[in-house]
């Protein structure tokens, strides 16, 4: 995004607060869940919720195809459907860690889920509408509206017509079984895994084919990694590998703070990477690291669990994880920087205070 | 509470984030539903959601009781069911407006939503124990554990004998026809209708009779109405009067301002209270007070829609709304002051810009 909002330090303005407010993270205790629960999946919504009526949406295939579509939500219901089990994360996730932070949803960590998505996949509706071979560029228009750094859209974002294609993209219309809900796109959203979440566009209402880059706002400006203002930078596009672990024992409501008791205690997390497997997760208490479990890859593009028999001794602890994935990423020590706060994938810490 | 934690001014502590991230609040736009489409109804959790196993979860029914039980999940769907449509809000609703805070959940106004819980009346659960003729109060247990004011507790409630014998109160099982999600309290909650949401004890695991007021922290010394900090405070109950409206146009994404296009513009909001059906909602425009038109009521127990037509006019706008009961309670047109931030009931304001 451009920098129209001053970055902010310290203390969260009334404005991140509300935005907390309205979106919602994972609270971390539902990593135990391979399938976060419905109702407990992040979400990030960036203008309103639009008001959809399932049984008049259309989405429209249009631009550089050989035979412009327009689909029904029955009529796309009809079509072979795929299920796919995706891991998705919010490309801000992390950035309420920063400081001076970015002027958005300030996450802490919670802004990742997993879920069962269930739709056709992208390329048979392209199928459909005939790519013309010169199209390169393929473009996901949705129903919510608003203003983002004075500019007034439709969010929109793209893909290269490679990645468009991938079997694993679908035009989803359920979510873990049920139909999707309003808050996560009905009745029809994107859903491209392994990319951070801003590339599944939710209430998706037009598929456009370009020979040309998307200049559109959420695209083109936004979602980029910047250092400085004013840079034009990298674009943020597959999850970097990252881990979280639930906190254990009990916490405090307002600081919290956890308490352990002191004896055996098994971690439980979960880790994942847009660009590779996961390959290795490392336990760290108090600085010094260890390998974790990491159970079996079950679905390639869902996070994997890992776990760590911890034996708690009496007094305070830092508890950290690390995951590093078969392209060789490693998730850095403290949050990388970045202008926007995008991609921090900085190991998580947790303090604990263990009672004899 | 108690005041171990010094009251806040001024921006938001990253305690008061990090609540915001794991609660939840209801985007407003979500009151164009009668009932708060599941995922979307906000959630206060004092703790962590425990890791319930429905199989082997058990109620018991004990204390002054004739014939103490223990009732499966399963024995309790057996058992004649009820369905209620209740509007629940939480107690700290609004905290987040007033100025000092008491450090907890920084709620703006988002913290209210209607849900269809289906159960098994609580007078006929306690119908099985038979309640001792001196059992005065009935507490609730839940299996969330932690920290508070710095006393370790599971959250627990209670209500006095001839409140918890309501036909409404419900053992529930099921929200929106589905089975209680964890985060709502699976396997089993209670729900009390027209109280503020503290009273709705989730992840319920046993009820007690006792002949004397309950002493847990939650119920003696939490949820009281205070001025200052030390005083023995009145408790809190029924819900106050309210009302919201649904922010009418389009937002910016970060300050969530609004702009909103010249001509006739339907608001579209909802009205409650806890102590009497709602008979008057006025629509408020830059100070002047209009009758807005308000549903017949259906469901005794929740919300009722209310609605107004704005011929919107170029120009900054304030746009505010006010319920008032069937006996005779009316919002405040500022926040009342409480300690804790409890029971804000003060009239919601939108500042618009109507473009020509």
């Amino acid at each position: 995004m451009s920098s129209r909002r001053p970055p902010i330090a310290g203390r969260f303005t009334a404005e991140e607060l509300a935005l907390a407010g309205r979106n919602r993270g994972m609270p971390l205790e539902a990593l135990r869940h391979d399938v976060t629960p419905s109702g407990l999946h992040y979400l990030l919504i960036h203008f309103d919720i639009p008001d959809a009526d399932e049984s008049r949406w259309q989405l429209s295939i249009e631009g550089l195809v050989e035979k412009p579509r327009v689909f029904s939500v029955a009529e796309l219901k009809g079509l072979p459907s795929r299920t796919v089990r995706v891991t998705m994360e919010c490309a801000g996730n992390g950035r309420g860690q920063l400081s001076p932070r970015y002027p958005s949803v300030p996450w802490l960590e919670e802004g990742v889920s997993t879920a069962e998505w269930t739709g056709v996949p992208l390329h048979a509706v392209l199928g459909h509408a005939t790519l013309s071979p010169i199209s390169t560029e393929i473009v996901f228009h949705g129903a919510d509206r608003g203003i983002d750094a004075g500019v007034e859209h439709y969010f929109a974002r793209s893909l290269a017509r490679e990645d468009a294609l991938r079997d694993d993209v679908l035009v989803a219309y359920a979510m873990n079984g049920a139909p999707l809900p309003p808050q996560h796109g009905a009745p029809l959203r994107l859903v491209v895994p392994r990319w951070y979440g801003m590339a599944s566009v939710k209430w998706l209402r037009s598929i456009q084919a370009l020979d040309r880059p998307f200049d559109g706002l959420q695209q083109a400006r936004g979602y980029h990694f910047r250092r400085v203002a004013g840079e034009k930078g990298e674009p943020c596009t597959l999850m970097r590998v990252n881990s979280l672990m639930a906190p254990p024992g009990i916490p405090d409501f307002y600081t919290r703070r956890r308490i352990v008791e002191a004896g055996a205690v098994e971690i439980v997390g979960r880790a994942w990477s847009g660009a590779a497997p996961v390959e290795r997760v490392e336990f760290g208490l108090d600085g010094h690291w260890t390998a974790a479990r990491v159970a079996s890859q079950q679905h390639a593009l869902s996070w994997m669990r890992w776990s760590f028999v911890w034996h708690a001794t009496p007094g305070e602890h830092e508890l950290a994880c690390r995951a590093t994935d078969a392209a060789g990423n490693t998730q850095p020590f403290e949050p990388p920087w970045d202008l926007s706060g995008f991609g921090n994938n900085g190991v998580q810490r947790i303090h604990v205070t263990v009672r004899a």
